[in-house]
């Protein structure tokens, strides 16, 4: 059972990385097959899903890193974090989340519904 | 279906009704039957079982009082909002929170998880 703080970190990393193959075996092992992500944007159904989903935002944000910015916070299988998105300068931050999840038994994410912050 | 801002202070007033009828009737029109809640330290499951916890908060905290301190935000039937609980004398939050729920199709909360912030 992977530890929460790893689970986010790959949830994170899932986000950064570019190489499809790479990728792919991170959400395999942070979600389980039949996971979501809904966001007010963007949402997906199951890894591959998922994985279309993070393709799609990186087409669309080309050189934009993910960083963690606040969390875990776990307590029944329920966790919550933050996150910053940094532009292709790196400088600042161009967006902002909060993202509310639920693991299954294993440890992995079964559900994440992301909120969008004030980027500050 | 109620309006999500009159649901969410329909939510808060639920923790602050200490008659049981009327507490009662808040949770009815707020919560699906189904419902639960989950925080770090409560947990209640039905109408019945969310009024019994709220019942023993009060018990637990006379004379406190919740107020909503951000949100309701709201996207695809998902809400998170955040709220502070103030002591007797009323001047200074004792306790805070960020609270996300899931809407049942008729517009009432389905289920609640709850996590603790820091007091400022």
């Amino acid at each position: 059972m992977p530890d929460v703080q790893d689970l986010v970190d790959s949830y994170i990393a899932s986000w950064n990385e570019t190489d499809p193959d790479r990728r792919r075996e991170i959400i395999s092992a942070t979600w389980t097959e039949d996971a979501s992500y809904l966001d007010p944007v963007l949402s997906g159904d199951g890894q591959d899903g998922i994985d279309a989903m993070i393709a799609a935002a990186q087409e669309q944000f080309p050189g934009h890193r993910f960083e963690l910015s606040f969390g875990p916070d776990i307590h029944h299988e329920r966790v919550r974090f933050a996150w910053k998105m940094y532009g292709g300068d790196g400088s600042r931050p161009v967006a902002a989340g909060v993202d509310f999840g639920t693991l299954a038994e294993d440890g992995r994410l079964r559900s994440v519904t992301g909120f969008l912050e004030q980027v500050s």
